[in-house]
């Protein structure tokens, strides 16, 4: 088998087989293969793409490149998510205690953040004293003691993806539609659980842009599960403006803290339990699903999760003292509104760069996350405001520059007719 | 400037500046920009294309990243021609002997061949004592007092067309029209000719299958050239079977020189015919088109051109002093038709392989040619045989293996109704 053959069969539209596909997943972790060969590749899988059976087979290559974590010592059904990333994406935070709470097991490897949208575990290490760093041991004895354990991501896991996301990087061939699904699935199934729910973003602050590229995306990620005998569920949601209120990573943690208590964001709260619902039905601990969403619904509003949470974050070495304190920044600067009206958008990608920009975000790898600060709305998308409210309040411990107020002057358009709320989840695909 | 950035935008169907394409040859000749950034960036260029101004400025960005010979020491105009390679293509060795002979300045850099088409150079050193060799003082010298010299190409020519078909030959990015119109626009434009043919080849023994590929080819080409102040002019040539009757170095030798002495194949003598007319009215040595054409024509049939070719390869050092010795092999096998009918095909490819097989080309850039061997055809397309009449003789030095025979079974079709012959020249642009 030579590699510029199999360039050039993708070039020309045919499907690669299992052995082919395998062939240079391996050449390329080996060093046979070279990048210049493996970027053509990538990019003639732009142009031409992949069916669901290459996606499969490449995600199977990439998964076997590396280690795969065994949680056959978890009793019981193993959940988890992934988000493609989102502004004041949360979810996670508060979905791991609920369906905790209800008798599911997460257990959860967790990435960082880069850009404009926050990694889950650059939310959680902002909960003073919490550590990541758990043995294999400790891990499993938390979820089955527990239900609930979060780790940061091993740098054993799919080396064939982290060669290839770097590759794709620095070539133009990050948005296609199969690679993305084929390097999110292989995460996700190194990572071992039963029961996989995807969180695919759509709008301004998103990766994918429209419902036609998040339905593709979808549907190729739930078919590869498929191949793996893995109960998938593809969520796509509205990421046009913020989800729920809150940017910044404490700011993020107090209104999960609020969400687990029964009085968060009702957009935050509606996709929580949705997608906690579908969890514990496929983990067993419903009769049906609309039970397991009645349940989720409740274990908000009873203290149940919120005690999880807690319970969770002690495990790991985490304590919040006081909410006062947690959030606590040298100025809360209000952002007004210059004319009355109905919010029509409120750019999330926005949001997020002005939260990044405020130092509650990482431009590079190295750059080091200002935990406290980020901004905090008060107004959503369809709300009636007056000029003069204060439609989102900025935490800071700088100077506010004008490139931060620029952008909030940008992510806001406040119209005359009334704006209707749109449903936080647009489809379900499983 | 970012890589990244030119390689999405290219991706994305957009047309790229001047300076873009110049930062990226430059960049990628100094080293700057990785192979596999270079790689993805063609593979975009595949699937995008490039329009005229773009395939311009990469021509000029690759010519400039090395020498332009300079040939105005040369008195006069100037001619050129390349032919995108066939099998029994001994055009340039008629063509150059021809135009000079009638005043035309031949100054001519030729390259080996790789595969089952010959290159010119190979086929002139079979000729025993030419060398090729030549300080640009002799090269220069020899065309002002003879009106042609051959040279082999130094390695400083277009470095740059150097590097990047290395990485398109082993990323299956070849056959991108305007990736093959700057390759070889950048190489004659090095060379300094004001004049130049180019002899765009069609069929199943041509790099392009069909006539709207030569077409797109050509017109990008003719385009290129005029945006350096050159006259260009393309022939769409038919390359279904062999140019000719003989294939093999020495083999092609001879009929060159039965051409130049006007007993040459009708169809090699009308294309160098229309050829030469050409480069000779560029030249500015015929009142017209027609007058040219008319002067090509006598002097393939007066003993001038013939007498040329003489003085040349004298000049170069060689000699030929009995055609007999020149072409003798330990055998002469003739290859006889099966059946009766008209030879519908007399498929290039096969032959060409063929003949490589024998041991007159070379598989790879170490193989040795024997410049004894070929295929020397009896027959043509459109001729009528009966089952047991010599098709073609082949010239052999070992044992003609099964592989060869069986190249030669499939080349050819044989049917019972009568087959036209076609014209060799199918379009002229310029």
């Amino acid at each position: 088998m030579r590699m510029v053959d199999l360039i050039e069969k993708k070039r020309a539209g045919e499907v690669l087989s299992e052995k082919e596909i395998d062939f240079i997943i391996k050449g390329y972790v080996e060093g046979k293969i070279p990048d210049y060969q493996v970027s053509a590749w990538l990019m003639a899988i732009f142009f031409q793409g992949m069916n669901n059976n290459e996606a499969a087979y490449l995600t199977k290559s990439m998964l076997n490149s590396g280690d795969v974590i065994d949680l056959t010592m978890i009793d019981g059904v193993k959940v988890d998510k992934h988000s493609t990333g989102g502004v004041g994406d949360k979810t996670t935070l508060v979905l791991g205690p609920l369906v905790a709470s209800l008798g599911a097991k997460l257990a959860k490897l967790s990435g960082r953040g880069l850009g404009h949208t926050g990694g889950t575990l650059d939310k959680m290490e902002s909960i003073p004293g919490m550590r990541f760093a758990l043995t294999e041991e400790e891990f499993i004895n938390q979820v089955n003691r527990i239900n609930i354990a979060v780790a940061g991501q091993t740098k054993k896991l799919v080396p064939a993806d982290k060669l290839l996301y770097a590759l794709r990087d620095v070539t133009g061939t990050v948005p296609s539609i199969p690679l993305i699904a084929s390097s999110i699935m292989s995460k996700k199934l190194a990572s071992g659980a039963d029961v996989i729910c995807l969180d695919v973003k759509i709008g301004d602050g998103a990766f994918m842009k429209t419902i036609e590229d998040a339905r593709e995306l979808s549907k190729i990620m739930v078919s590869i599960g498929k191949a793996f005998d893995k109960k998938v569920t593809a969520f796509i949601t509205s990421m046009e403006e913020p989800l729920g209120f809150a940017v910044g990573n404490r700011l993020e943690v107090k209104e999960v803290i609020e969400t687990l208590n029964g009085k968060g964001p009702i957009d935050l709260e509606n996709l929580c339990v949705s997608i906690a619902g579908y969890m514990v039905f496929y983990a067993e601990k419903a009769d049906s699903l609309d039970a397991a969403i009645k349940m989720a619904r409740e274990n908000l509003h009873n203290g149940k999760a919120l005690a999880k949470f807690y319970e969770f974050i002690a495990a790991q070495g985490g304590a919040i003292d006081s909410l006062d304190d947690f959030v606590k920044t040298e100025q809360v600067l209000p952002y007004k509104a210059k004319k009355s009206g109905y919010i029509k958008t409120i750019k999330a990608l926005n949001i997020g760069l002005a939260s990044m920009k405020l130092g509650g975000g990482r431009e590079t790898k190295e750059d080091e996350i200002d935990p406290m600060v980020g901004i905090v709305l008060a107004k959503k998308v369809g709300d009636n405001v007056t000029q003069g409210d204060v439609l989102a309040n900025i935490y800071a411990n700088n100077s506010v520059n004008e490139d931060i107020i620029t952008l909030l002057d940008e992510a806001y358009q406040i119209i005359d007719e009334p704006v209707g709320k749109t449903d936080i989840i647009k489809e379900i695909i499983s």
